[in-house]
């Protein structure tokens, strides 16, 4: 394993259960009946023990959207051409698409990643060009990808994340675009949930039965044809997944490394999220989930992290859309917990004892 | 019943479904698989349909909080003693409260509406004085209050509503503050929903067993004592509800009238929601619910509409924390609507047909 990810998995340590003591006392004394703010108090505390803070306050948001191609999609499992990865890359970077919407709502920074897009772009101050390859190799006849292009992945997120909390975010979120990827994503959760595609295959950007069919097929021949070890990420994100998911894990090792908490948002940066746990169980301290989509295979993610999701819209779009939403509910449950009066400050009857 | 409820009960219309088919077209003209941002989509059409726009824009939105006393406190069936009522409407004018601080950030006005508090306020100019009375009467012993009281609570609703949408705003929110009034809603939500009184009844400001039980018994009492007739709102409002219910009743049928949403929190406002809903059932295209609180009787009011909760964050504070935090999303559904580019202006290649 390269050295900058063996250092930076080994740098990450769980958040102070004292932290989330104190903080939860301090809710306690807010103008409130106790726990009565119910999951925002959990936002409230957890990002305040990321932060290792008593004074937290987010300024500077980001969301980093990974945009690759996958080999994949020559067997036919998506209801869009492959072409439309680089013609979103190209939406993001006009502000045209979901995810500018919704970040310029936020008040937070889209970067937008080229880590393997099958398109020569040209320059542009927004786009990062991190280009491993011109997208992954067809799982169904050879691995995704190298171990060592699996690991430049991964690098990539790290440095990324490095980068972002040398410039002082204060909040991150996970982003994606890859025609193809939640077949990639489908294939990793049926590894590390030990189930069966079919349980974890879900219709992505809308395929009709046949598709779904052949989908769950294709998943099927291609784990049958490199069987990935459950136990080595780096070995599951080679053989069945891209780019995109390995940038989303390297982000989130360097943001635990650096007490940046991370945002998770749909089926595809769930995946990269899942891998990263089974890299370092902490990094489940430092990321909060968002949505729960309407792909099954997400539930994995969800039996291996603590917070359940924050909003079940029944949303499936990805681009990091659910994750930046969530941003809003991270500072109201922040902003409760800086802003509020206390019972006392306010002169306010406390609870008869009973 | 008086002339000014009357009218504005008839004057409330159904949304167009035409409006809401146009809304579906311009949505599945945006650069989205369609559909794949789920109950966004719906929020957007229902706030479009609601404004009769092809434009719509949210600038001036506002949370209305109805506080008032209940007499059945008398009875020991709250953790707080009445007097936090007062205390806590001396906060909101601080600013120091959860709904002031949601509200900053999600650029909302608080209106505190003093509908019937225990407590004679010195001047504020935040604070409107529509006092009906000095909190209703216990409701084991009477009628919670007059069904003239009843109608001069909703009375003040529509009035605030009118003045509200003469005044340009967009998007309201309902709240409240009342020591004992999960009390009243749950004597509410048994009487619409046809359930036994432990059906419906939580635990409130976070009351133990003995005192649950205490409440449910005071709740049977006052049912079986003045017999709320289920086909009659103002009634039930009357014998076991509160005024600022009544205000709340109000608000929605005077923003119902005049094509203003309002989002609805959580178990003391989805009782005025549903009493609203029996006297007009078109009300429920005008409004929008937030969060599924942690209050049983509050499914009473989910059967009643067509959306399901936005949020279930365990919340039980009231004031309307959870309708703001809704602000964010439906303020996110429209700006998607609103801002996205299309298939056709940013040359994405439309999904295959299959």
């Amino acid at each position: 394993m390269l050295q900058i990810i063996r250092d930076t998995i080994e740098s990450i340590k769980p958040i102070s259960p004292l932290r989330l003591k104190s903080a939860q006392a301090h809710l306690d004394s807010l103008t409130k009946p106790p726990g009565s703010l119910g999951l925002l108090e959990e936002l409230a505390k957890k990002y305040t023990a990321i932060r290792d803070t008593d004074n937290p306050c987010i300024k500077k948001k980001s969301v980093v959207v990974f945009a690759a191609d996958h080999g994949v999609t020559e067997e036919g499992v998506s209801a869009y051409p492959a072409e439309v990865t680089p013609q979103m890359v190209q939406n993001f970077l006009n502000g045209g698409a979901a995810i500018n919407v919704l970040s310029r709502q936020q008040n937070a920074e889209v970067l937008v990643v080229d880590i393997g897009v099958n398109h020569r772009f040209d320059k542009h101050p927004d786009l990062l060009d991190r280009k491993i390859a011109f997208g992954t190799r067809n799982m169904t006849k050879e691995p995704a990808m190298t171990r060592a292009e699996a690991e430049e992945s991964i690098t990539i997120g790290i440095q990324m994340a490095t980068q972002l909390a040398d410039n002082g975010v204060d909040l991150l979120a996970t982003g994606e675009m890859g025609i193809g990827n939640t077949t990639a994503s489908s294939a990793i959760f049926s590894v590390l949930g030990n189930l069966s595609v079919s349980e974890v295959t879900g219709r992505g950007t809308g395929i009709d039965d046949k598709t779904l069919n052949k989908k769950i097929s294709v998943i099927q021949q291609a784990l049958e044809k490199h069987n990935p070890d459950p136990d080595d990420p780096i070995d599951i994100l080679a053989k069945v997944g891209g780019y995109e998911i390995g940038g989303i894990m390297g982000l989130l090792l360097g943001a635990a490394a650096r007490n940046i908490p991370v945002v998770i948002d749909g089926l595809i940066s769930s995946a990269g999220a899942s891998l990263a746990i089974k890299l370092n169980p902490s990094v489940k301290d430092y990321i909060f989930p968002s949505h729960r989509s309407v792909e099954p295979g997400q539930e994995v993610f969800f039996d291996l992290i603590e917070l359940p999701p924050l909003f079940d819209l029944k949303m499936r779009l990805g681009e990091g859309t659910g994750a930046v939403l969530a941003f809003g509910l991270i500072e109201a449950a922040v902003k409760i917990y800086s802003e509020m009066a206390t019972f006392q400050s306010a002169g306010i009857s406390e609870r008869a004892e009973t």
